[in-house]
């Protein structure tokens, strides 16, 4: 059995949203040592008598942080070893989580800053950023991932924009209606239209099979 | 600071191998309890004092169990909780590594299984060998992975095998060899053939352009 000092075990979470058209990540300033003060992603120790894994520990980070269960998280990296946290040998297993903007506009206690604009960040939270943003455009590319930053319904419009921000490129808007419409992944809701100043917006919502294997974990 | 009692933390790694032309896990016979004398992963607990990272202590234990370090490891996924383990709430920070058989062929303390029979595994052994069966094989479509099972010579023929191999489906002989070349990740080695009952078979080697990002982290 093991008789070594045992490394600390944490979770990190780097939460993404779209504001003003931007993927943006979301911090908030660490309220304690070590970097107090500092701009940081959520993160936090793993209690393993409330937690039943640290996926739930990252559940409840993030709850704890914008007060609601993030639409969409997976599981990241595991970042390790003794430099990391002054604190000690430590492993945080990393997540990334994706949040529609409009359900934490009025939140005081986060900032956001476009992916493009992080500040330097404490511990090793500028690589878990690198990564998470690798990873999130490449699989925004081949998945309905980015469907998971807006509200429940959206218009092909609203689509579109999301998908070139998240991927952070410009999408030909024709062969985009196509694609994402041959995919079987959103279904239009019958009779519900977007009205204003141009021609009437059909509104679509995730279908089912959106939901295999990018589940919508709530 | 953390007052709950910590997380046990450990590396398991998932070794693969071509032996007979199919895809194995190699696995050994547990040496102490839990579950001692059960067919297992390489695992062990991470010795803070020793390793400078999970990937290190990842290493450690590969190369304790067949005596050189891994051609190519990666890391797949990070298991949790209090179930998995009857000793208590742990983390095993799960990898996985491709090994040419040729370098273990004579090892006694190792077994091999074809991926499709592998006998019911302790702890949550059997989900980590599903997740990393299932990467590899969604990452060899894409990539030069499966060069890391070869010795580091091979004829376009022995390549061609590897990978219907590792994939698991039949490819098209001329196809495939023109998709290797375009690709550039591997290189003739200039005046070296095998020769046999066929006529005279080029050997080929990996390129720099393939240790890029598949880096044979030797």
């Amino acid at each position: 059995m093991e008789t070594d000092p045992k490394p600390l075990v944490m979770v990190d979470a780097a939460l993404f949203t779209i504001r003003n058209q931007q993927l943006c990540l979301i911090l908030s300033r660490r309220k304690e040592p070590p970097f107090e003060g500092a701009f940081a992603l959520s993160g936090g120790f793993v209690h393993v008598q409330e937690d039943s894994d640290t996926e739930m520990a990252a559940r409840r980070v993030i709850r704890h942080k914008i007060g609601f269960d993030a639409p969409y998280l997976e599981q990241l990296f595991t970042f390790s070893g003794a430099a990391r946290d002054p604190r000690g040998w430590s492993v945080s297993i990393a997540y990334y989580a994706l949040i529609p903007w409009a359900l934490v506009e009025g939140n005081s206690s986060i900032s956001t800053f476009p992916v493009e604009e992080v500040p330097a960040l404490p511990f090793d939270h500028g690589q878990i950023v690198a990564k998470a943003v690798e990873r999130l455009r490449g699989k925004a590319t081949y998945s309905s991932l980015p469907i998971f930053l807006l509200p429940a319904e959206f218009t092909m419009n609203d689509l579109h924009q999301i998908y070139e921000q998240t991927i952070g490129t410009r999408l030909d808007k024709a062969s985009f209606r196509h694609k994402i419409l041959e995919q079987d992944i959103i279904e239009p809701i019958t009779g519900h239209f977007r009205v204003g100043a141009h021609r009437p917006a059909q509104f679509y919502r995730l279908s089912s099979k959106a939901l295999t294997p990018f589940e919508r974990k709530i």
